[in-house]
């Protein structure tokens, strides 16, 4: 319905208006852009977007990958894409220049990413997997390794997964069994099995670059013992040519509700005691390196939420403007001309939501890119942990928070559009199947609410939390108008309640409650959630009022800045309040839920 | 993974400890029946469910109907299930002996259905509809037409839809344009184009019976013209025989993203002029009519929802028992053996959560059917005035709570199993394709909010709300023990607030911030529907706790009974609280929402 995949000017705001992005191009790192070249690669990145994904995103849903016991099969479309996404060179975006990249920062890659998870997410993550993969091999392997597959994944001629989870072992990875024999080469021989790859196996690169975690024989028990592997679907002749094939094979296709254009697969590893894997950085410390990445895949699987939440937020506002349907008062006569639906106000409190909630994650989710730049360009070592320290505390919200209100959005759209919502000719039945994984891979939000109420608070010390306060009195220093400084004001006890609930959680943590505590870890995470969108709000609204009072604006403008005031009052007055119920619940340690017993239910 | 589709302990507790349901056989209406015929009905439809429906589940799901352009297509099970279902009399279950029918109480259906539901509903559709417009036809249609269709409706040889949506009159029937004119004979000629048609084609019957909503030439404008008929597919020959194929057509089936065992039909209506339609009782009365049925149908969608959430709860729980994964303290060494993840607290929550959700929703519509039971054998016309009154209010919450509760219960079982939930390996995901129907149909949940807050609140004075209060309080006196006293003192005060609540809402309904107030209207509804099922919840706490003070009671039973305790602990703990919310929002008249321009999204 609306024209643009993304909407251009919500990017520049959030670019340019919020985050000052063009100021990173006084840094060295950045020193050899400016803002044409960040608009043009974004071009680029839309144009793409609009030919090459947008336009097979439901026939990919239609027509899942099948795999004939030999070779999965797709439809030709993704391959398409996936080659002109590589030919543009946005794989190797954010790496530097050495490595043949063109060391653009996160925050532009993630406007570029927005195109694509906004119109097809499935034939997306094909890059985006190899991007975290190389990016993994680029920071821990050793040189040798890293010539031979990195080169080749930034120009999508090798693509790349990350092999996590086991049949048995999803969240808990210090169960995992694969195992890893030293061989007398050097290398190492893997066998085990793992589950969930996403793209694991597929037709569309020359080479498939799994990262593996495994146990070295021998290795500590638990989460210690984890080493991380290089195996390759075909072993690299003498050349670096993909030649043997590697002891890796495709045990079977995984059925999704969504997102069914990635292949989810079952691999298995040295069926044939023969599966090659290379040892990336130390042994043991495997699980520390995938963490360090995961961390970035985290912020990814925000955005992409945020962007599902987005592409049918608009298109259910388009919907609403031209579907008519009953009449408004004043003019509800039976002889009166039915009105647009987003007349009626239940349609407008659902957009209303929609907005505060994709906005919101997506200014949340630039906000952490942000960060991530910054640590990439930090003049001191102090502002490089200060910038790490928040980003550690955020990043359970920035992968939590979308990923719970952007299935909410797409929830709100199919209701929208009524009948037509629930039918698969509309598209947003479509984005709310490809959005629900996003609250359980990469770490379910449980495992978010738990790493953020129990590690990521007391980190350093609390530092993180230090910083958080820091930047957001920051923030609200510069609020110079009233409806700014009216929403403040709205924050400001649930401010103060956060912060006397804090050392609370504390000592309840090390208390004999500790399992009643931990079973509420949920509405920790939705407060401290809902306090920092309100403060995401806030810094929204700031910009806006002082857009609207300081500037000339244009018609256009001051619509788009009303409505960015509007959705913050929203999010103020409807959302930040349900945490009311989180506080009692946590404050008066409730054990409605930890007393509940196993036969009783 | 649970052995029954619907534990048989839960239909007795709802049945016969809270409803009393046995008593009804002391009215003459039911005098024929006992507790041991409502059991063998109920063990009848249990069979039927667990042998003929749940087996083909997810391969209707799977194998959607087809139209090759002459006949629709679909899984032979389908016709198998529908036979037995009408060979064993359940479509006649709730009609006179007279009839032909088993003239059993609305609450023992009720039970029956908890199996269809429970365990394939799409397949379970087609026969429910042929009830609720055999229905129809048996209150309004006069005797000819009544011989004609409902006893050959009643055995499965016809079925029926309810054909009341047009492509552009979706929630406003007002506005429809199907037409209906007058033929010398008697009969009319229908011509105009239905959408959204359940069952609206099929070859599982001998004819098809539309109940078709159409506006006779020169009838009023608005819903006072809209006149109710009979369109079958074929036309009766003089034995009453399906014979000549009636100008109705199947212009096509939309595709779904759950229900897909369902055909939803495009029908065209007199494309050749020669479409034969009888007409139901008076002339302009249609709507009357068919709202009368409706509201028996949103009391069918409120407890679809529920056994579909019920349905992802149950498996979700067995799942939760048997799946390890990670540790709980004390024993979370990695040497130690890993624990089932219902022993995980956030598990916990989300189980017991969805148990509040989905039991709380059953005894809820198993309310609503014992009212609709009370009316049925009411002594004086005072008394059956009161239960209408009281089934009026409450209709409205009885669709749209469960419509919400059971998606959201459905979504926690998605979460529960992880990535398994997230694939059509595991049948969560569908529970809730197929229960994202329900917020939508008979009635959007916006518009359940607008008809409470605006018209059943207020009809015959509030005498709706007079009853409830009565209902409640003489509920409330039953309280014995510490803890329902204590869940009810912790209604208390939602309690004032809503009395309070209510004519200030009255007055506003009336005043210049209409339309604030309309775009709030589902926080009224949120409200109204978290005190009542808090009400709900108190009942059963009430009835359990006195088992477990005043019987000896087995293990097991002691079991069951605190978990209903546990459950509405969490609910008026975790679920009424939120709202606070809601009441802030309404008593302030926020304009949050209706201030929003249209330009501004």
């Amino acid at each position: 319905m609306s024209e643009e995949l993304v909407s251009r000017k919500e990017l520049a705001f959030q670019l340019y208006e919020l985050l000052d992005t063009e100021s990173l191009c006084d840094k060295e790192r950045f020193s050899e852009h400016n803002k044409d070249t960040f608009d043009a690669v974004m071009d680029t990145a839309e144009k793409i977007a609009r030919e090459k994904f947008a336009p097979h995103n439901r026939k990919a849903d239609l027509n899942e990958p099948t795999f004939d016991g030999e070779k999965v099969h797709m439809i030709p479309e993704v391959k398409e894409a996936f080659d002109t996404y590589a030919e543009s060179g946005l794989i190797a975006g954010r790496f530097d220049f050495d490595d043949g990249g063109m060391q653009l920062p996160e925050t532009i890659m993630m406007a570029c990413s927005s195109y694509f998870t906004a119109s097809n997410p499935s034939s997306t993550a094909y890059s985006f997997l190899t991007v975290a993969a190389a990016n993994v091999i680029k920071n821990f392997a050793e040189q040798s390794i890293k010539d031979k597959f990195m080169p080749r994944m930034l120009t999508g001629e090798f693509t790349g997964t990350m092999a996590l989870t086991e049949p048995h072992a999803g969240s808990s990875l210090a169960d995992i069994t694969t195992n890893a024999k030293p061989a007398d080469d050097g290398t190492y021989r893997i066998k085990g099995s793992k589950m969930f790859i996403s793209a694991g196996d597929h037709e569309l690169s020359d080479n498939i670059v799994h990262l593996v975690l495994a146990k070295i024989q021998g290795a500590p028990a638990g989460v210690k013992g984890i080493s991380l592997f290089v195996v390759p679907k075909f072993r690299l002749d003498e050349n670096g040519e993909p030649a043997q094939r590697n002891d890796v094979s495709l045990a079977g296709l995984i059925h999704k509700m969504g997102y069914r254009g990635t292949t989810s697969t079952v691999l298995s590893f040295g069926e044939k005691d023969d599966c090659h894997g290379y040892l990336v950085g130390e042994a043991h410390q495997g699980l520390k390196y995938m963490f360090l990445m995961m961390n970035e895949a985290r912020i990814g699987v925000g955005f992409g939420a945020a962007m599902l939440g987005y592409s049918g937020y608009r298109y259910s506002l388009g919907y609403a403007k031209e579907r008519t349907q009953g009449r408004v008062a004043p003019n509800n006569k039976p002889t009166d001309k039915p009105a647009t639906i987003i007349q009626h106000g239940d349609v407008k409190r659902m957009l209303l939501a929609q907005k505060s909630y994709v906005e919101g994650a997506m200014s949340l989710c630039f906000y952490a890119a942000r960060l991530v730049d910054e640590l990439h360009t930090a003049q001191t070592p102090e502002a490089k942990q200060r910038t790490a320290e928040l980003l550690d505390l955020l990043t359970p919200v920035v992968k939590a928070w979308p990923s719970e209100f952007g299935p909410k959005a797409n929830d709100l759209a199919i209701q929208i559009l009524g009948g037509s919502g629930y039918t698969r000719e509309y598209p947003v039945e479509q984005c709310w199947r490809d959005n629900r994984l996003n609250p359980i891979h990469e770490g379910t939000n449980g495992i978010q609410a738990l790493d953020l109420m129990t590690r990521k608070l007391w980190q350093a010390n609390g530092a993180g939390l230090v910083q958080l306060q820091k930047v957001m009195g920051e923030d609200f220093a510069k609020a110079q108008h009233p409806v700014s400084k009216q929403l403040i004001a709205e924050l400001q006890p649930y401010l103060l309640k956060l912060q006397k609930l804090i050392p609370v959680i504390g000592a309840e943590l090390a208390g004999e409650n500790q399992n009643a505590l931990l079973a509420n870890a949920s509405c920790f995470l939705t407060i401290f959630g809902q306090v920092v969108m309100s403060w995401m709000w806030i810094r929204q609204a700031i910009t806006s009022e002082e857009a609207l009072n300081d500037n000339v604006v244009s018609q256009d403008d001051e619509a788009f800045y009303r409505g960015k005031l509007q959705a913050a009052k929203y999010f103020l007055d409807w959302e930040l309040p349900l945490t009311d119920r989180d506080f009692k619940v946590l404050s008066s340690m409730s054990d409605s839920c930890s007393a509940m017993q196993e036969n009783w239910f």
